[in-house]
């Protein structure tokens, strides 16, 4: 049934297989992408950006509550659940539109439906529903070289098993019908910290269990603890080193025991969200019948995403973590630019931020202090709050931290954390500093605009160093 | 008079002067700072922090007036110009003290009331009003080196002169008694800019009046005019090439005369804001008796301050544009770090970022496009509009646009220009690039994080070179 063969067939129109069939297309490579839901995959559907939606609809909900402090007054400050949610898919549907338009206006095939690797070169697709406008339906399709970046699902734990009703995913979180008055969220990765702080927000009564010693737990801990701080000052009730033994489904509320020390305690909400991670989809593709090697549920890859079989690459999640849409997309855009024969960097996970989204923000670079101490690295630690930022103030945003980690034998930068407002805005700044592989000096020469909250970034710097101003 | 002799004495406590004296003091050096009314100088007490409280204020007014838009409501949204005047005092109150805190925790001595330079070395100081506790009085004081830190006042055009009733000037700008329904604001740089929009967000009928062709005439042409279309969006009306000839101010309303391509036209407005620039403080300060070079009203130094007078240094606007509060810290600390025997960067003006707060925001560093062809640079343009960018949508600010400037033949970055949603917070990135001298290679190969505004910053460079993917 194959008609022609492509370069280039990408599984997966996620932010990581959409750009990288963009990439592709630039590079002249005659593409095709794969989809069997929504285009744009996860993130713009059902991730990265229906949450950022709903967290700005909480964000200005805030700041109405609490419109005295800026001399400004409202009547009856309220919300409609239903259309928080209308606002939120509608962001997302533009977006999705906005990945069609792209791909054709770089004439990447769309393919409509499950995708299945069946001989190298060679998938075979399975039609799903609801195909765009001009899309390509089941059977056999041939690429030179096939790329799977078919993404992550939530994982599920036994007993934590989401229904859709009083057990959610973040999917069904997304989308509440009603808005729940008591709330348990098990995992406190940026998932489960967004959702904490979006239901808290709007006024639910939330209870936030991490099994692990710190929420946030790939964040330094001392970012970490600053949010708990927030989050428990916010009315959140946070458990760590905490486990969900059992949920009791069969009475309106959901009856959840909750263990840690060996005591346990039983809370009674009306609904839970599991947030216990994610895991890739490289089931039911085939990579086993062709020999392509994983491990523990990771495709293995070089760093410019070739696997065991010549031919056939991966992408994102399914390539392991960070599980994160510009890691991806990044990773894409490598990946074809070996393909195409070009030169580029390889891939360093080393150099990639992180962003949560929640009341307060968290972004991060690099290496933790833990993390390069255990290393065996001698580091200079620098520290600026944001009390001592004259924006922090004026916006009303005074508690937030930035801190920075530098090697202290060579003065490199190798990693920063910060938490306050709009930091996930900020942390670039570090980033191109350590792609540059920025020594304290260029930092402390570099003139940050004054007044901004980007000036705790120099000041944090110049505290690793005994010159801080502010403080 | 003069009872000990210090290392350094500063004249002026705005962020050039208290910056700088802090750091003296870290170096070691025995140091006083004169001030002769308020710790923290203009910045701190009448200019970007307050400013910036009131526009908090604006901003917030506006997410309340769209709280439909985020599925939210609000009963009758109001403001009381009286509570948010004081609020933005009692943050200007807040920061002024923390001054004198970080003053007194880094032995910094303070002499209060106003300084003449008498003689090399030496200063008379007559006391002013309202000293902090522990402050010297006047009397004579000597000092190895002396700063002028002294700043600048708003610039008087004849006919324009403040009033302080009727007409005024930032300082009356910024505690108006009562609400004016119709302002007149002449001249469009970052100050006029900024309070045409604080006043229209509150609701006041704005004329906005620029002699020059454009709106913020030192930024690129592109970004004034996106401002300039979304200013006259918002209600503002917008003269540019045109000339306020005549203040009436006889009636209840100010008549005023605007004059553009020989025509006139007559308003009739409760308020004027003159912001037709500043001017360096360097009269009275004996300058000219100690032959202190000056050149059109700028104190004449070398890139680390130093005037044509051995022992005396002069950093911050008196030492020349850009006016602005991080240039004079960075000129303060490059000075005293000479002064102390280290070998600090000379200062490189043409790496400072500024930045306009009004709505919506603007940020730019390096050269404009029109300067770059000016100096006969062959340049490649990178452009990304914020409709392109998921964060921006997924915010409700999909209007921006970030622009970048590159060497054509090496790939150096000459200037980043933006407009939009916390662009204030995003320029730094490129200010960091650029102190690194980056190519556009490096930036390529930085990972944004997703979903963030700073994407734009990526993908306006991807543009440059062809690889845009978004758009």
């Amino acid at each position: 049934m194959a008609t022609e063969t492509y370069d280039l067939i990408i599984i997966g129109s996620g932010p990581g297989g959409y750009v990288t069939a963009i990439r592709a297309a630039q590079l002249g490579l005659k593409t095709a992408i794969v989809e069997k839901v929504h285009l744009g995959g996860i993130c713009l559907n059902w991730g990265c950006i229906p949450t950022k939606a709903l967290l700005r609809s909480a964000e200005i909900y805030r700041h109405m509550e609490h419109a005295g402090d800026y001399g400004l007054s409202a009547g009856k400050v309220g919300f409609d659940i239903g259309a928080v949610v209308k606002r939120s898919r509608g962001v997302a549907g533009q977006l999705s539109q906005g990945v069609n338009g792209l791909l054709k206006k770089n004439k990447v095939a769309i393919i409509w439906g499950e995708a299945k690797l069946v001989a190298p070169g060679k998938i075979a697709v399975t039609a799903t529903a609801n195909p765009p406008r001009g899309a390509l339906g089941g059977g056999e399709y041939e690429a030179r070289n096939i790329i799977v970046a078919t993404g992550a699902r939530p994982r599920v734990l036994p007993g934590l098993e989401p229904d859709g009703k009083k057990v959610w995913t973040y999917v069904d979180a997304m989308v509440p019908e009603s808005f729940p008055k008591s709330l348990l969220v098990v995992g406190s990765g940026a998932i489960g910290a967004e959702f904490a702080s979006f239901y808290r927000s709007l006024g639910s009564d939330v209870t936030l269990v991490e099994v692990l010693p710190q929420i946030l737990p790939v964040e330094d801990e001392e970012i970490a603890a600053h949010v708990r701080k927030r989050f428990e000052k916010q009315g959140i009730k946070v458990r760590t080193g905490t486990k969900v033994t059992k949920l009791d489904r069969g009475g309106d509320l959901v009856k959840a025991t909750l263990e840690a020390d060996g005591k346990t305690e039983e809370i009674a909400v009306e609904r839970v969200i599991s947030a216990v991670g994610v895991v890739g989809n490289i089931e039911g593709l085939g990579l086993e019948a062709l020999g392509v090697k994983t491990d523990r549920g990771i495709i293995v890859t070089d760093p410019f995403g070739k696997t065991s079989v010549p031919g056939i690459y991966a992408i994102g999640d399914v390539a392991g973590p960070p599980m994160l849409a510009h890691k991806a997309e990044h990773e894409g855009v490598i990946c074809v630019e070996a393909i195409a024969g070009r030169t580029p960097h390889p891939m360093d996970k080393a150099k990639i931020p992180g962003c949560t989204y929640s009341h307060p923000q968290v972004a991060s670079v690099g290496l933790t202090e833990k993390k390069a101490k255990e290393a065996g690295i001698e580091v200079r630690i620098g520290r600026f709050p944001f009390i001592g930022n004259g924006k922090a103030i004026a916006l009303g945003e005074p508690d937030g931290l930035t801190k920075v980690i530098f090697d202290a034998r060579t003065g490199q930068l190798l990693g920063a954390h910060l938490v306050g407002a709009e930091v996930t805005e900020l942390i670039q700044g570090f980033v191109i500093a350590m792609n540059l592989e920025t020594t304290e000096e260029e930092l402390i020469h570099s003139v940050f605009p004054h007044p901004t909250l980007s000036e705790t970034m120099h000041e944090s710097v110049l505290s690793a160093y005994g010159r801080v101003i502010h403080i």
